[in-house]
C-alpha cells in the first residue's frame, strides 16, 4: 500500500438544501472539505494509505470535521487539535443559468494560523511515495506558507514526488507578499503541476504565446522557469449554462500536449470538488504507472463523475471511472 | 427612494416536496404568494419603498403571511387583518413531460370579500410614482372590482402610472359580470399594459390581424381602444417540456415592436412567478428611465432568472439580472 | 368494473435521498413495490377491480407492505401474513452519466418460501378477465414456480387472458432449475408476452435472424414456439445518459410490427417501474378494445410518464397519458 | 367480520413539523382525518369490516384523501367524489404549558354541502352491526343534518346499534338551527353515547345535581330525556400541562357508573384524536362481548395509547391497549 | 406607538436538529439571533414600534439575517451593511440531563469592529421612549463600546428611560478593559437593570450581605452605587435537568423585592431567549403602567413561555403570556 | 495508548423517524451498530486503540457500514469484506407508556455465515490488554461460536483480560446447540462479566438463593462455577414508563456488591445502546485503575448519559460522564 500524504485546510461547507439560495435557507447541509484533503480522501477510497496534515480547533466542530476524515478512510493521526476556530464556507448551488455562489469565512482558522515547526515532517513523511499540496495553503498566511516549506524541503531529500494544485486565488492573498514570490520556490521543488493559463499568468505572468499552441506554449515555458515539472495538467471546462458544461483534460508531458475525450455534462449535479478529483484521479493513474493518454483519460473521467455527486468528495470506485472513461456514460441500470 | 403601491391577493402555497405528485406526499413545503405582491417584493428587493394593499383573516396564518410580506422588505402597514379565511392554492411541479399542476382554494378569502372605503387611499397613494394591479382582482368579486377602481381614479388623480397585468383567466369569474365590461375603464386609465394575444382576445376580443406583425397588430388595436397606454409588453414562451422552455420578451412602445434576446431555460427550477418578475423588471427599468431596448432586456432576463430560483418570488439583485440579460449564463462559480 | 389478477413478490425500496450515493446516506426514503404489482397498482388507479396474491410476513413490516397496496387501491384480500422476512431492495438513483444502482436483498423473503396449495385460486380467478405474471417468480423458488404453475392452469380451464413479463435476470436463477425448462410451459399459457431478444435469447436461445426486420423475426419464432401468443410487446430504450433516454414502443400483432412515437426523455426524474408501467398500459388499452396502434402508443406513454415520477408506481390518470400519447408533452401548467 | 359503518367529515390537517408555531413553519406535514373516519379506521385495523361514508371534491386533494382511508383498512366504495373543496385544519402542537392550536377552515367543504338522497343506504346498511354518527355533522350544515338523520332513521328499521359522538362544539353551529332542536331527536335514536358535562349541558341543558354523583346523576337525565340510551361514556382528562395529563374512563350502564383506571400520560406525544380512540375502543369491547368494566379498560387504554402517537390515528394493536388496560405501561423494549 | 430602540449585534445560530450532538449533525437549523433584537423582536410583535441598531456584512449572509429581523416586525432602517463577517454561534440542544452546550465563533464580527459616529444616533432616538442594551455589547470592543456610550449619552438627555440587562460573561472580555470601569458609568445612566447576583459580584463585586435577604441586600448596595437605578430584576432557576427547570421572577422596586409566581418547566423544549423574553416581558408591562407585581408575574410568564418554543425568539400574544402568568398553564386545546 | 480488540456483528438500524410507528414512516433513520462495536466506540472515543473484528458484505452497504466505523475512530483493518448480506434490525421508538419495539431481520449476514481460521488472531492480539465479547456472536452460528471460541484461547494464552457481556436472548438460539453448552466454556475464559439475574438463570440456571442478598447470591454462585471471574456487573433499571426509568449500577468484586448513585432519567431521548454503553464505561474505569466505586459509577453515568442521545453510540467525553458521575445533572448551559 502506498503511502501518500497531503497537507492543506479543511473547512465546514454549509449550503442551502437543494437549489435555495441563501436568502431562503432554514437549514444548512453540511459537510467538511479542503482542496487537498478532497484529493487525499479519493485515494483513501482507492486503496492508498492516505495521510492528511492539518491543524482544527479543539472544539466540537474541530472533532466533528476529524471523524469526517475518519469515515472516508484517511490516516488523520498527525492532525493537531489547536488554534481558535474552524474555517467555514457557505455554498449556494446554482442551477440553469444562475451560478453557484461560494461565500468564504476563513480566517483567522486554526490551520492558516499554523506554522514552521509544529508537525513531525520526518516521521510523516517517511516511506513516503508522493506528496500534495495546492496554493492555497501559502496564500493564507505567513505560517501555512512557511510550514509547507518545510515539509517540501523535505520532500526534496527524500526524493519523494511532489505534485502541486497552483488553483490561484487573487481575494487570499492578503498577508502583503506577492502569489510569485513566495510560490515560485515552491513550484520549483513539484514534478507534477496543475495549471491552467489563468494561474500561470495570474502567478508567474506566463501567457501562452501568439501562434504556438496554447497550452505547449504555456508548459514549455513553465518548464524552463521550473526545471522540475515533468507533468504540467489542467481540466478544460465549457460553460454553456450552471447545469450543462463540456469538459477535457490536457496534459503536457514533457513532449507533447495529450488530450482526453470530452464528457458532455449534463445535467450537473454539483461541480465543487471536480478539480480535486481530477488531481486524485492523475495521482492514482501515475502509482498504477498507467500510459500517459490513460492517466489523462482517467484523470478527467473522475472530474466528470464528481459532477453527478452531490458535496465535494469523489465517491466512486476506479472501475466506476474506467467505464466513465471507456465512454460508457449510458447510465444502464446496475443490478 | 420612489414609492410604488400595488394591490391584490396574497395566498398561501402549499407544494409537495421535489417533484412529488398530491397523491403521494406527507409534507408541504408552504409560502406565501400573490401575483400583485411579487412585483412588489421583487422591487422592494431592489430598493424600492415598495407597499402592498391586501387583507389577511386576523388569525396565526394571516399573520404568518404578513410576516412573509415583510421579510421580503414590502412596507405592509396598510393591510388590514379582517375577514374570514386565507386563500390557498396546492402546486405540484412538474418535470420532464409532466406539466405543473395549480389547483386553486380561494374563495372566500378576507381578500375577495374585502369591498370598497376600507383602505385610506389619499395617505397610501400620496407621493407615489407607480400603481400596479392585475386583472386577478376584479375577477374575484365585485367588492375587489370596487376596491381597485376606487384606487385607479385616484391614481388618475394624482397622475401616477399605472401597470396592468391582464391575466386572463375565464375559471374566475363567477360573480355574474363580464371581464370585458369590468376591466375596460380600468386598462383604460392604465399606462402599462402586460397581455397576450390570449388576453386581448379573451377579454376584449382584440387578434392580430392577419397579415400584420401579430404583436404590432394587437397593440395598435388596444391602443385605439385605450389610448392611455404607452407600452404593450409580454414574454412569449416556447415550452419544449416541462423542464425545458425558451422565453423572450416583446415590447410595443408606441412605435415599434422590441424584441430581447432568447433564453435557453433548461432545466427550470420552477417557472411559477416568472411574469411577475417580468413585470419588475420592467417598472424597474422603467423608473431608472432606461433606453425601451434595455427595458425589455432586463424584464426578460428578470423573467428567465425566476426560472432558476424554487418559490414564486424573485431573488436577484440588479446585477445579477444585468449579467444574464447581457448573455452570460454560463454560470461559472461565484467567489 | 372489471377484474385482474396478479401475483407475485412485494418488497421494501431503500433509497438515499435525491442523488446521494449509499455511502454518502443518513435516511432512506421507503416503499414497497414489486413489478407485478406495479403493473396491478396502475389499473387499480384507473378504476379496475385489480386483485394481487403475494405473501407478506406477520410482522409490522409485513402490514405496512400490506396498507401501501391498499393506498393504491388495490384488492389485498387474498394476500397472506406468513413467512419469514420481507425482500428488501436498495436502489440508488443515478444522474448525468452516473446509473442507477440497484442492491437486492430478496431472500429467504416470505413470498419466495410460499408454495402450492395455499391460496384458493378458484375463488381468486372467478370472473376475471386477466392475470399477470412475470418472469422473477418462477426465478425465486421451486415453491413460487408451482404456485404460479397452478395459477396458470386454471387460468388456461378459466379462458383467462395471461400476460406475461419475461424479465430475464440471470443472477436470479439459483435453485437449480434452467429458466428455459422452467418458464416454456409457462409462455405456452400466455397471449401477452412483454420481451425483448435479451429476453428471448437468454431463456429460450431466440434471436432475430439477419437479414429479417429483428423484432418481427424474434416474434416469428415465439409464435412458432408458443402458438397461444397473440401479442408480443416491448419498449425500446435508447439511453444517452442516466439522465437522458429516448423510449419507443414495439407491438408484434401476429401480423406486422407496430412501433409508437418516440419521447425524449430528458431530464429523467425516475425510471425504475417504467416497463410496469408500459405492460399496464398495454392491459388496459386491451381491455378498451382499442386499435392497435392506439395499444402502443397508450403502453409507450405510460412508460414515459413514468420517468417523470419519484418511486416505482406510475400515477396518472388515463387522460395524462393519453395527453402524452398524443405528444402533448410541452408541459404547460394546468390550473 | 363484523360490518361497522360511520358518516362524517374527512379533512385534510396541515400542522408545523415538531413544535413550531405557526409563524416559525416553511413545511407542514399533512394527513387526512375527521373524528367519525379515526373510529372506523381504528376498528379496520382491528379487523373489522368498516365502512365510512363522506364526500371529497374530484380533485387531487380528494382522491389523496380517499386514498388515505384505504391506506388504514377501510372500505370506501361509498365515497362521492364531488363538491367544491376539501375540509382543512390547521393544528399547531403544544408543548409544556403552551397549548395545541386548531384553526379550522371548514366550510364549504364536500360533505358540508351534501344532502339527503345521495347514498344508497339500503345497501350501505344491509347486514351492518353498528353504526356511528357525532354531533359534528348536523353542525355543519341543514343537508349533513339531513342526510344523518335519513342513515339514523334506517338504522332504526334495522336495529342496528348506534353510537353518538356528541362532541359539542358552540362555534360550528352557524345555519341557524340550535343544537338542541336539531340533535334530540337523533340521540333519541341512539343507544351508546358519548358525552361529558359540558356536552349536555351545552346542547340539552342537563347538568349534574347538586348532591348526586356527577356523572350518575347527568346519566339518568339522559336516560330519562332518552329511553333508548344503555350506556353513557366518557373520558376524564386533568391537565396538568399540555404535556402531561391524567386520564380515565367512566361507564353508566344503566345501573351505576364505573370507573377505569386513571392513566398517567407524560410527556404526551400528540392527544389529537384520544376521543375516537376511546369510542373506537368501546365499540370494539362491545362487539366482543366483554364485561362493562373490561369495557371501560379498554376503551381508555385505547385513548392512552393514542397520546404515545402522532396523527390523529390510533395505530396500535387490540394486544397492544390490552396490556396497557392491565396497567404494563413500563415501556420496555420489545423484540 | 411607542418607539423602541435597542443595539446589539445579531449572529447567525446553527444548530443540529432534534436533539443531536455537533458530531452527528449532517445538517444545522438556522436562525438570526442576539439578545437585544430578541427583546426588541418580541416588543415588536406585540404592537411597538421597535428599532434595532446594529451592523451585518454586505453579503447574502447578511442580507439573509436582515430580512429575518424584518420578518419579526423590527424596525431595520437604521442597520448598515459594512463589515467583513457576520458573528456565528453553534448551538446543541441538551435533553435530560444532558446540558445545552454552545459554541461561539464572534469574532471580528461586522458588528464587533463597528465604533462611535456612524449612527445618526439624533434621528434614532427621537421620541424614543424607551432604549436597551447589554452587557455583550461593552464586552465585545473598544468600539462597540464607544458606540453604546454615545447612544447612552443622548438618552440621558433625552430622558428616555433606559434598560440593561448586564449579562455578565468572563470569557467575551478580551481587549484589555476590565467589566466593571466599562460598564459602571453604562449602568449609572440606566434605570432598570437585570441582573443576578453572579452579575454583580462578577463585575463591581457586589454580594448578598450574610443576614439580609439577599437580592434586597444586593440591589440596596447597587443602588447606592448607581442611584438612577429604578428597578433591579432577575429571573431565578432552579435547573432539576436540562429538561425540567422551575423559574420565578424577582422585582425590587425601590422598596421592597416582589416575587412572582413559580413556573413549572417540564418537558423544556429550548431555553435559549428566555431571559431575553423576561426583559421583553418587563418593558411591555412598564410601558403599560401596570402594577409592579402584574409587572413581574408578566415578565416571568414570558419567559416562561418562551421554553416551549423552538429557537431564541418568544412568539406570543400578550393575552398568551397573560393566561400563563395567571396560573392556566394546563394545555387545553384552542379550536 | 491501550489496545482493545472486540468482536461482534455489526447492522444497519433502519428507524422511523421521531415517534413513528413502522406502519407511518415513508423513511427511515439509519445508522451502523452493533453491542460490542458500540463498547468500543466510545473506548475509541476515549482515546484507546479500538479494533473491531467483523465480516461486511463486499458490496456498497458494507463499505458504508465500514466508513461508519472508522468515523467512530475504531481501527477496522482486520474487518473482511465478505458474506452475503448486511444484518438489518428495525427500530421503532416508544414513548410514554408506548414500548420500544425491534425488529430483526439477521440471518445469514456475513458475520454469522464466518467461521475460524478467517483472522490473523495473534496479530490481532498482539499488545492488547482488553479483549470483549458478548452472547449474541456464539447464539448466531456454529462459525461464529467456533471464530470466538478461537480468539478467547489465544486471550487466555496472551493473559487479555476478557469482557464478557452475558445478553442472554432465547430468540436468537436456532442452530441446535443449548446457550449453556456452548457458553461455559466462554464464560470460563472471562474475568468481567455482565450479567443480571434473567441472564445467569436463562443460561446456567442460577437464580439468587431466598434470604441472601440477591445479586450477591448471584455473583458467589457464578464465581462458584466460573473461577476465573473477578467482577460481575450489571445495571438495574426501572421501567415507570418508555419515558421515564430511573438507572443505578451494581458491581460485585470479588467481596461484596457496591452500588452506584440512581440517576432519574427522564424524559428518555433513546435507551438502546445503554447497556453498552455501561460496559465500555466498566472498561474504561478498570483500564484507569480507578477504585471499585468510582467504577460503577463511572460505568452507570456513562449507561444514564446515553439515555439523552440519538442513537445507539455514545457521544460523550469521560469529563462529561464524570460530571455526571458527581451527580451534576442539572443541565446548565455550557458556553
Amino acid at each position: 500500500m502506498q503511502k501518500i500524504v497531503s497537507i492543506g485546510e479543511v473547512m465546514m461547507r454549509l449550503s442551502p438544501p437543494g437549489k435555495q439560495r441563501f436568502r431562503q435557507a432554514t437549514r444548512f447541509d453540511i459537510l467538511y472539505s479542503g482542496s487537498e484533503a478532497n484529493v487525499t480522501a479519493a485515494l483513501a477510497g482507492w486503496g492508498l494509505h492516505a495521510i492528511h496534515v492539518t491543524r482544527f480547533p479543539d472544539n466540537p466542530l474541530g472533532y466533528a470535521a476529524l471523524a469526517s476524515l475518519r469515515e472516508r478512510g484517511m490516516d488523520t493521526r498527525y492532525i493537531q487539535m489547536e488554534g481558535d476556530r474552524l474555517g467555514l464556507y457557505f455554498v449556494e448551488n446554482g442551477a440553469m443559468t444562475r451560478p453557484t455562489s461560494i461565500c468564504y469565512d476563513r480566517l483567522p482558522s486554526a490551520f492558516s494560523t499554523a506554522g514552521s515547526g509544529i508537525f513531525p515532517w520526518e516521521e510523516i513523511l517517511d516511506g513516503a511515495t508522493w506528496f500534495h499540496w495546492s496554493g492555497i495553503t501559502p496564500a493564507l498566511s505567513q505560517g501555512a506558507a512557511d510550514l509547507l516549506m518545510e515539509a517540501l524541503e523535505l520532500c526534496g531529500k527524500k526524493k519523494i514526488t511532489v505534485s502541486a494544485d497552483i488553483n490561484f486565488r487573487s481575494g487570499l492573498w492578503r498577508y502583503g507578499k506577492t502569489p510569485g514570490e513566495v510560490m515560485a520556490p515552491m513550484v520549483a521543488m513539484s514534478q507534477v503541476v496543475v495549471a491552467a493559463e489563468n494561474d500561470t499568468a495570474g502567478i508567474f505572468g506566463i501567457r501562452a504565446k501568439p501562434g504556438e499552441e496554447p497550452y505547449a506554449s504555456i508548459a514549455t515555458q513553465m518548464k524552463e522557469k521550473f526545471p522540475a515539472i515533468t507533468a504540467l495538467i489542467t481540466s478544460v471546462r465549457q460553460s454553456i449554462t450552471a447545469s450543462h458544461n463540456r469538459l477535457s483534460g490536457l496534459l503536457w508531458n514533457g513532449q507533447s500536449v495529450l488530450q482526453s475525450r470530452t464528457h458532455e455534462l449534463d445535467p450537473i449535479i454539483e461541480r465543487i470538488g471536480s478539480g480535486d478529483a481530477f488531481l486524485a484521479g492523475y495521482v492514482y493513474a501515475s502509482l498504477q504507472q498507467w500510459p500517459d493518454q490513460r492517466k489523462i483519460e482517467f484523470a478527467t473521467a473522475a472530474a466528470a463523475y464528481k459532477h453527478s455527486l452531490e458535496g465535494d468528495i469523489l465517491y466512486a470506485s476506479p472501475q466506476e471511472i474506467e467505464e466513465l472513461a471507456a465512454g460508457n456514460g449510458g447510465g444502464q441500470i446496475k443490478r
